[in-house]
């Protein structure tokens, strides 16, 4: 082993964590812009077509959340704790899932007529992405921990507000619509879009984590 | 930095956490209580008094959770293992966050008609709360333990209650009752209050994992 | 104490908590046999009987869990992270609680009519908890870890099958039922179902979790 490999190997995990992460952070934001566009076009084609966008950069996600393992598996030492990027790297994964989630019951169940509720809700996932990969991004240097807990107050202040929409949109449907199929297909759907915001949330949590540690 | 304030800032920390823990799980028995004052009144307008009230405990809640982890943050040695009382200040906010949902969901879905599984489960609510605070009121003298495994044990068997009642209350919806929208939103309510008696389980987890490492 | 019983507290945890686990995971095997052979049996007779013995394993997992808790209260040395440990045994028993869950739900809801997306979850259930039993088997002696990560690719590849069945089955309800009552029954029943798997991806989660910090 030379002294370079050694120096490799106990030096620059951040190099390599952290670009991984923002990789992670910077897809959410993609999968977040395509699921806007989706509840905003009104085109059927156009909509198939970006619900196997959405399904690919999944897949991408997939694929960077695996090689964040990997690297935690060569590196004997992290950034931060194993087990906080661990769940970092899960929340991260579980935004990207039940974004595509939401695409995919839209086109499973059908769902034509895009209401109110939905678009609202895919803007404050996109906001939600936006604050994470911006939270992300300051995680490399901990010097600007004011961004970092900004970023997370304002996730809670989205979380919270899709919170609110969710449940007026759902207790509308029980208003409004006599339907029952319609009803637990859009409550589904509402509850797929309100839990990616749950999972920003997530994030936001593990990340005050890791500043109560490191602070 | 005086050598007092530097005592301050090793020693006390008990005087400072456990507090802010009792004050938590003091204030889960407030929500559980009026809980249980509102699905045993049939005075519409007393109803929503007490889901403001509610919504207003619940409000305290979240800042007893906060200022437990600015302290957190300010403390660099805790009484216990810093993931451990995050998870603690985390489910104690959660049961007053499902307390909340019950009581909103029961305004929001205009249910009126108060069927006995809520007041039964309301009550169970109520008595897992007693325990969680009593438990947590041992925490600071680990003198107690067995008196903190048997709330546990109290809390777990009131959760085992309240899968049974969830699970009969369901069931007899779908046997009983033939209005879909009524079952949905029925089923709706159950869930909410049975996971407020998850959570209170998730507490016990916590307060075993804390004795396991601290015994 | 003896010389004999201080080497007891010291070394011989692993003889102590492997064949827990490993019952532990053997059970799950019994629990998803069980609950094959209930899917495929018409005789409801029968298939009361199965629910009574699937009721009587969940309860000798929760018996085994227990011990497990009660294990590491009184070991000092755990043959790997008290966390991990605790959440393995957690994992576990979840996957044992949804697969009850998915028997009682069945005699609960009076769901008489076997589909074939139940019958292929409850197959790719038993595939899971045989994966999982085979990892838990290979941990004591964590020199072939090649084999432990295989049974967890296999056991997330078992989970996206699931999830794909899941979101198909509800999606052709929503096609071909009318009835809504039937709807949301089958509904809880697959998700149940589908839960348990997550459960198994859980125990993945975990191991490699594991293997990572024992690498």
């Amino acid at each position: 082993m030379s002294l370079n490999s050694i120096i490799q190997y106990f030096v620059p995990k951040d190099r390599k964590f952290f670009p991984l992460f923002e990789k992670a952070s910077g897809n959410l934001i993609d999968l977040a812009e395509a699921l806007n566009e989706l509840v905003n076009t009104p085109d059927i084609e156009k909509r198939k077509k970006l619900t196997q966008d959405i399904e690919k950069l999944e897949h991408i996600g997939d694929d960077i959340t695996h090689l964040i393992f990997l690297e935690m598996g060569k590196n004997f030492i992290t950034p931060f704790d194993r087990e906080d990027m661990h769940s970092l790297a899960s929340a991260l994964d579980d935004i990207a899932d039940y974004i595509h989630g939401s695409a995919a019951r839209m086109e499973l169940y059908k769902i034509i007529d895009i209401t109110p509720p939905i678009i609202k809700l895919a803007e404050l996932i996109l906001q939600g992405c936006i604050e994470v990969n911006k939270a992300i991004e300051e995680l490399k240097n901990l010097k600007n921990i004011r961004l970092i807990t900004d970023s997370c107050v304002r996730i809670n202040s989205m979380e919270n507000q899709a919170d609110l929409i969710f449940d007026r949109a759902v207790a509308d449907l029980f208003e409004f619509e006599d339907d029952a199929k319609t009803i637990i297909k859009y409550k589904e759907l509402f509850a797929a879009m309100e839990t990616a915001t749950d999972k920003c949330e997530d994030v936001a949590n593990v990340l005050e984590t890791i500043l109560v540690k490191n602070a």
